[in-house]
């Protein structure tokens, strides 16, 4: 078994509970959490790390301080590096695909983790906030939380996920496209009503403890089942209904030979919680 | 012009309308509609019968008994014969492909059938329920409706449609996946807002009565037309905007040519209704 | 720089305001703005126009008279001549399909064109209406309007657009294909409720209002921002997230070195709205 | 275990060795293997049924008599029934959509079906039988045998498989499109030349043996292995090479437990052949 | 029936012959044919009048004077007007973008004309040559031809086809990548070895014979025949096998009532050439 | 600027040349290069590595000792940890993907490295060393090389590549499949004459010779345009032509500005050469 890893990082607070919950904390506050090259590293090598952590069964990740997040950090910028402006043209370009990808593969890997998990939103969700948001699985906010796709507002179209998730995740094109042209401001009761969230607390205290719970209650159930369960969705949501049913019959021709099934239904029968191995 | 099937199955109840409605039933009160090696097969049956038999144009699936169904039969299984646990696990994984292909096939014949499908839910909807539902094409429910992707709960993913096609069927992923992770119930008016049924009726006697009428609305109106929008809207589904649009063109090209346009202008013009030849 | 289009068509009024918006109505109030040859050939040439003009960064589409639309022109149809019904029937179909593509291109129009469309609608939009909306961007709806996806009615499946757009516009599969199936009206609530509008407005003139309001809005922000915004949007709509996100690095690999974001921060620090070059 | 099939067809001749290869022939001679109703019915019932049988593990196709086959039958058609010219045109369509893809279900069931399948081809492989022959794994020829892409000639575009197949198993588009357009022979020195064929025999009893050698060979070694390398090469096919890999580290996630992998090796270092269980 | 074009071109020469072919010239000869603004306007031009002319039943393509072509036209580039490099980088990158579309669509204008395109190439084929030719359906080449992926030379990577269509066209993809890599002639020998070309002519007058003779064969079959096998193999290139199957299966569900069928089937009885009227 | 990489590996070999080459050896000579963990680790480092070095333009890549490679180590296998036969089945599948995915990343870096790899090889090219090579761009043998696809007669189906590349890398699908099925050698003549390798050597001295005076030849090309060029040949190979044109053109809309290309026809005119900047 490798050993479990340290979660230390700059920007970046986790915890891991016993009962296989992990709590992600994006922790700059003084700066509104706001992305920097820092933030950026960091949530990349935490939830990296949470994937590989088999102790980690489900993720809740909010944020520390004022707001969930004010977005992209104007003062510093997303890069470790300035690309001097006197390069050749093509040589930025490549400089600049190089580090979107590597910013979009931070906004990714909530989504490329194995692991569910629950996005809970207080205060300012802006720009970054909501592309991470939606590469998260379920999202829940407070009653005075708003999000706002900032990036026109700065003179950019947002390129590390919102325009991708967004419609994928809120089945209303009408909405998403005024949001996005116009770097307006969306309320709880709004985001709520158009499914961006999913339910909404009084407060970030209720939020957190809402977002935890859920939590233990997918920490409990099979891991087989659950990271089973999240690899299918992402699966099905990139391909036809077909092609998804194809990898679903090759992926369950396996796993259905799991020990956790049997034990699920003696546990149904004997009304007694079922104890799963780890994955 | 081919014989009519007979429609005579074990599990499954089937009643054909002269005014070209089918009503099928899922007909194992007892066992709470749950699924069993016999109940996939007669719902294929079924299924494939209906698709073929020219006089039916629109068809309405309901439960019989206490509810909808009560999702995987958990004593038998849903295999005729149980895969030995001696033989050799690749040996074992070709046949397990081979049992959810077919189980797959079933709920998805639904879908592949030519003519519309109003699934018509009481009381509880319980996995393998909810794969079956979202293969139809309009949903209706009790308002003591019940919706439990059950799966998780059992040790296992869905691996017969609802992680494929219920992401497509309702535009909110954070709801969907909190329902998939957690296997709790949702209830009718949360299902009538995210829109998994579209419609809510107060008792079983009401649902049936709105679903045939709904049913025989689209019975009436000209088969062409409807076995079209069937087939285009499912292409749609699977492939992007331009493939959809020139896959319609040709399909058009032909079908713009059919006898059902005169009639219907002049039906209209004449305020009688039009009737139309079979498929 | 290109000299600006004439913007003169015979069934389509265009206005081009100062302030980069540009207003589009359907122009044939005494056929209700019903689709003719003319009407499909101007909606085509107006967009392409406008497609090319530098000034306009945002547009508003409406109809004149007493309705947005009344759908196919019955009496006209919508090609210029009638295939003649002794035609080998390949050539036939040969003919139909280069129609239908035709008059495809010229709904798609509005989501080929780089900036953004809002679609404003009062009283009845009806078939063709239906599949011209949900090519446009954003869509508003007075209280009396009302929608209905009429092709089935006359015989034919929808070929234009409503198939194979609504179901990525609205996140609600059953109640689209009853809607596609029974031809029923859905009044501005539902349309509303279900998302396929974003917003309601008491009468015309307030509707009118309320769109250009929002053109103006999104014409003021930065068009390499905005321009970008609509590309990523529509190509993600029919691509993977990760093919989706890829594409966006490469494009905004260069976009992200342009003179509107400095000036879009130094705006926002000095509170002084800034001035964005065209494209 | 289930029953073996009783391989009794009218136009097909079947048998099964002891050694795990099925010859299959083409059995019209008189009519030189032209594609009637019935022919195509039974290609579609033996390979479903060779499929499906466990002591087959490869195959071997072949003709009777004078050529591989003449094509379509012309006198009869491919049809059990005529569709009625009287027909409305867009049921005639809905008719021949039907009869093509059941057509077609029969030329690609050598492609459904899981085990190798080696065309053995003599004389003239004309119209269909190239269509068939595409459909296969591997193609032997005799020095006489040549290839004729007939459907063009006949005033249709072939619509069983040539026009989807044959690039994918030749590379060389000039060359293909030349004999798709012109319907010349190609001949048997040609058709290695560019891989039609990848080996050339000098008469029929030759050709047989050789193509039974290879079919041997195959029969001989692990079914998991052959079986899955047939699947894999047919999803690739199909698909980008990343979304191949996915698939395949599913797939192979549970096959690489199979015993057949230390038999294989044990029989390796020991000299003697493994003996493997059927699948 | 539309008036026939004029086929007035400034660098391109057009000729249609009764016998339903097209003679196409690159005709620029004292620059080598080289590709400025005018060479590739007018191949646009003449190839969308050859694609709606019915007379014109299959095309030949060649290069007056020295050589096919000698690529870019280095001294006049190929834009109409230069893009300031004062400009903002965003907005030098949609000029040059939509440079780039237009140009590509002026390649593709062969692959997108409904006739079948013979290329026929003698002397140097140079850089946009090679583009241009992979964009045809045939190609046959003279003993003193050459071939020359000349972008990387230049300082760029080939933009209008050569990189997308030449490994769908040649089944060797490590010759391909030395070629597009390393900038090497390639000579008639290779060229027909590896089936770029797969014809080699002694000299242009009997290579331009040749193409013509292959044309008229191919102008002299049924047109419903020829422009579907086209359309159908171009689609197939580009989607799985069974997304071609079913394609087709709709195109011909309709294609097959054709009179060109009988017509086709009258003429082979008979031994008399059959006539066909045009699409 | 990156500090240069130490290029210390155990079982690989790097050599970077001045002139923009590197040389990297598979070095277990004693173990006939076969892939154990450590091989398998240290090529995708070195891969990896070079990728980020932009001094590095070329790759040629080689075997130590007598052959390019045996294959898959059979005593020490591929892994790390073995996987325990006691764990639940669904757990030994979760872990054999992961392994599966890791050892693909290793064989996939050579097409991931942005710059093109020649691979070089002698003897046998066995098993692993087919997928390995296949994921190079140029391949070149000696008269004695050849090539064993051996999965199959180990129990296994390839899963590293050789099933998603070979049929996309050469244009004959029948000779593919009968080496997949049969795992029989093909020499070197057959490989060439295929396509499998495009150029034979007498021996190994001049293969290494060969191969890397190919590298410097690309090495002293523009890198934009190389670079370029690699990744547009993957892209367009695993999407329609019509994406790899849409892509093409965002690519180079930027690319296109580059001062590599007045540089390169500055050179050409003065017939001196170029000098690029690194990427």
């Amino acid at each position: 078994m490798p050993e479990s890893p340290k979660y230390q990082y700059e920007n970046v607070k986790v915890q891991v509970f016993p009962d296989g919950v992990a709590h992600v904390e994006l922790n700059r506050p003084k700066s509104l959490n706001s992305f920097n090259y820092g933030l950026i590293r960091d949530i990349l090598a935490a939830f990296t790390d949470i994937d590989s952590d088999p102790r980690v069964r489900a993720i809740v990740l909010s944020g520390s301080g004022r707001m969930f997040t004010a977005g992209l950090d104007l003062k510093q910028g997303s890069s470790k590096n300035k690309i001097s402006p006197d390069l050749d043209v093509a040589r930025q370009a490549f400089a600049r695909q190089a580090h979107l990808r590597w910013f979009q593969s931070s906004v990714s890997s909530l989504e490329k983790c194995s692991k569910p998990v629950i996005v809970a939103m207080h205060g300012g969700v802006i720009g970054a906030g909501v592309d991470l948001s939606t590469s998260g699985d379920i999202r829940y906010g407070t009653k005075d939380s708003y999000y706002c796709i900032k990036e026109v507002d700065v003179g950019l179209a947002a390129d590390i996920g919102t325009l991708q998730r967004l419609p994928k995740v809120v089945g209303n094109a009408s909405l998403i496209r005024e949001l996005c042209y116009t770097s307006r401001n969306m309320y709880a009761d709004e985001a709520l009503q158009c499914g961006l969230i999913s339910r909404i607390f009084d407060n970030k205290e209720q939020l957190i403890e809402g977002a935890l719970k859920t939590a233990r209650e997918i920490a409990s159930k099979s891991p087989v089942a659950v990271v089973s369960t999240k690899k299918l969705l992402n699966y099905s949501r990139d391909h036809s209904v077909d092609e998804g049913l194809e990898y679903t019959a090759v992926w369950n021709g396996v796993m259905l030979g799991t020990e956790d099934i049997p034990k699920s239904v003696e546990a149904f029968l004997k009304k007694k919680p079922a104890v799963y191995a780890n994955l």
